[in-house]
């Protein structure tokens, strides 16, 4: 099939590549002319303008959006759409918010364009592995972008197969690495809800180490001091223990190369999903107190002190002459 | 009645001097001879040594230690029981785990001497506004020292009462400020759940008036941005609101005088209570989140950043090529 | 002045009651009749529609519009508006959500009709002790307002002065139990924080209590039990102690009345304070553990099992055949 | 080498197997005849009392004793220790906490008896996957061990390794699946810590999938509902995705089989370690609120409400005349 990717980032440009290695061509657009030339080498059309791409793209065009998320996926979906014709489908694989898929798809359909939105993870380890997706949108819009993809997704590899999935009549899609969520909006929920679980996640695994590292510390009895090993516990845990998992790979790798993980200082971002994951539990009014406490602990790690912290000082000066602890 | 005050920092200094005011004696001993000469100008009995201390202490002695829990108390009350008659009083009003307690109660009662815990709040405020104080111990004991108690205590004052409480027979000590809540480090015990509720609620407060000074935030739409005067705001809501309390007193004390708190860094101190209210719970299974997310918050002010966030940033760096967030 | 308050439930009559006891002339509609009724038996002007309401207000009108949150005070404010003249005042004194306020007041300044946003706190006592009021609005107009908002406000009272407020040139509105926080929504924000902390604070004291009450269990050994008199302990941290609160007056009142609080199962509503506190929280990326906790409690307590606790247990089960605990 | 199995469980029985099939010799004691017999049919050289184990044990004897922790696992070592020689080994291979190793170890010490404590993960799957483990013990003693360790670890089989450890002189047993953490304890501790993580990793699962289910509540706008299909979510995530893991595995499974998991009612266990992680956090002043926050969901989905949700109904009963949420 022909493809317009536009942004060619890291994360569009790989994938364009992936798909141009499974047979697929690809009319490439950013409005970096050096990424676009990059991808053209690989084999890609290039499109200098949006205009262009449009020319190149056929009938129906097909466009993956690769953008960062907000004014500016919006922003170039109204561009997209203004020129579109009935039957062109318009793909949003960044990381949009849902609610904005629901919308653009309400508005892209009453010209007869079909809206699907790609929740895509896998980071930069994608080209090589494949990405896995949560796809929204038409049933029928997402079936016949099938070819596309299946040559993105992992496909099954070496990853055994889910014994409870060999009995029944299921959809095998998920099976090589990416499903039809639902209408949409509904692939991009669900990559919020993964975003939201990885923030829990990688919080759990760090108090772990934290409290592997603190167990040195001179303010224990001596007899109960360890200084222990962390990179020989994140490789041991890796192999056959219950803990396993992609996240503590990462972790074993970085502390292999320096246990003491030095070159971090510990201000840790936040993507807009773990914010959302709790907006949508409390709509729910599901108690998600793991995933909230984990996206705290960003905001906290991003500031020397907050305002409560001194405002809690305040309050043990007042009532016991309390002075702070020294820094 | 006589008693013997041992430790005359801030708080036995005071708790002595209120119960000279109430018509007690008090003999007073601590290892700063200062200390001592101060309250025998306020009319104690000055003992130099605990041995001068055991001889003027009458029959039978009662002891009332108000020293810095753990090995200095329990100290004390070892040199204290060595030379104890059967029938002498021992009173722990510091802040000592409730089992400490429960194991010293049955030594000494080995000896015929009965123990006595009394957890204490009121602070430096005590001396003014009376103790409200938290007992356990031996029933008959308890009664016996109730002048003692009855002196300590803020009673009835200004304070309404509870309409519940109109109506029954029940024990009046509790609307006079001090309760017998139940056998040896029942007092402690009561007095550590308290202090476990009072870092709960210190950071109930803490976190709402961050959110309102976030609110000038120049991150936030403009015109979502208000610069509140977080001085008006505790005054306000001392007078009539739903949240109004003595930590909102303070807190609205320390606010009128700089809104923005400057004088403090924010690395806020622990004593033990918090800690062992946590540790009680999961005794019993019970689910603390609030006292326990208070408890961290504290650790957390005290450190630049905990090794748990370089995991984290090493994971991100790991996973997507992510650098960290400018400090 | 002359006011027209809409809507006479609880609070809205009892406001209204104030009013008129200090002078005010009430013009009373509620789409109940009855209501009205009994509102004028206490002397306000019935109306029993909008437009009479409209004809009876006087000029320039001023509505206070006392009605559930959402739709039903939209569409009340948008009926209001289309009859409006300029130099008119809306007020809301429900609990809106401020980003509400902040459109209202735009919408409606078009027009040279004034908006005024009051959160209240105070309750069912209100219309006893006074209402502590945070208002959001211009600033002439909420000073043109004065006679109204002094009126309802509980005043100074017994509740003793803020030390620091003493020496400097403040508002002394605080002082009175009323702030003019802000332009539009800024009442209803802090109003929003205040709830907020009023989850945090009640789950504080509701975990200590839990812990106390656990302390009789007979899963603990013998000589670590206590049944303690929780009337008892709630009674006496009344008086004098550090976490006096209103809060744990209304508790010490429901424990005196029955221990065991029997006649409560424990499903806990929220309204929607607590939430937006949190959204507000996240847009800052101020972090809040301890107002989220408290808010997720409540949702957990309105189910009998969360569809994560079976997870959970699916998981345990697959990676140990373990069963599940016995109910 | 020749080792005494003591408690022939799941565990233990599983582990005496893997390690016959190494070619160790394997005395089976257990106080159930049966399954003494039943590991004597594999091989084992049957134990009918303690004392015959001893007898059959070799010199020096080394045991490894697998029972529940606590007071069994105390006494049996007690019983060991009585008839000891000098140079014998006790090995804990069961859940102990990481103190009472350290008691231990210092109290064999003393007769020349060496003790080892060895933390393991991999429950069921054990037997033919291999057991990750973690070892606390004087040096040399898991040195000679090592032929026991090697033959029940998993090996490197098909797990990719670490990038970091290629080039470095690293302790390779990690990679085979086994550490020596430090001294006495330091296995238990490590062990400790790892189910610590897992039960936050557990419960971020658990939040996430809730939410994905709450998608659908009738509450939510229509155009906003998703009926999503869990099992496939948990296979696409299981490939590719950053948070594939063993315990996503499981939970694909179970979804698999019932996408409502209606088999589980969802009260959830903890055994200590949960606790015993807390507690070390809290030593240390390290702040562990997913940790903390999952154990607690535990507690909380055992019971039909808390008490403290009771306080909260009674509270907002007071202060509002709120009466509770219909069930």
């Amino acid at each position: 099939m022909r493809l317009v990717m536009i942004g060619l980032g890291r994360m569009g440009g790989n994938m364009a590549r992936r798909l141009m290695k499974a047979g697929h061509e690809i009319v490439a657009y950013d409005r970096d002319a050096g990424a676009v030339q990059k991808l053209a080498d690989d084999g890609a059309i290039a499109a200098s303008s949006l205009e262009e791409a449009r020319e190149k793209a056929g009938s129906p065009a097909i466009w993956w959006v690769m953008l960062p998320h907000g004014a500016i996926t919006d922003g170039m979906i109204d561009q997209i759409a203004a020129g579109a014709n009935a039957g062109d489908i318009v793909i949003d694989g960044g990381n949009s918010f849902y609610k904005d898929d629901i919308r653009r798809a309400k508005a892209l359909s009453e010209k007869g364009v079909h809206y699907v939105d790609v929740g895509t993870s896998g980071g930069v380890w994608g080209l090589e592995r494949g990405y896995c997706m949560m796809i929204g949108g038409p049933d029928q819009v997402v079936r016949d972008l099938d070819p596309i993809f299946s040559a993105l997704a992992p496909g099954m590899g070496t990853i055994p197969r889910t014994k409870g999935r060999l009995k029944d009549e299921v959809d095998d899609r998920a099976e090589h690495g990416y499903i039809h969520a639902g209408p949409a909006g509904a692939g991009h929920f669900v990559k919020m809800i993964h975003n939201g679980i990885e923030y829990g996640l990688m919080q759990a695994y760090a108090e772990g180490f934290d409290v592997l590292k603190g167990k040195a510390s001179e303010k224990l009895p001596e007899d109960q001091r360890y200084d222990l090993n962390l990179a020989d516990i994140a490789e041991v845990w890796r192999r056959g223990s219950v803990i396993s998992s992609w996240l503590l790979d990462l972790t074993a790798d970085a502390l292999a190369e320096d246990g003491r993980l030095e070159k971090f200082s510990g201000n840790v971002a936040d993507s807009g999903e773990g914010q959302w994951t709790i907006e949508a539990a409390m709509e729910e009014a599901v108690p998600v107190n793991v995933l909230t406490t984990a996206l705290f602990a960003r905001y906290r790690s991003r500031v020397e002190h907050t305002f409560g912290e001194k405002v809690l000082s305040a309050m043990r000066f007042g009532f016991g002459g309390h002075v702070e602890m020294p820094q």
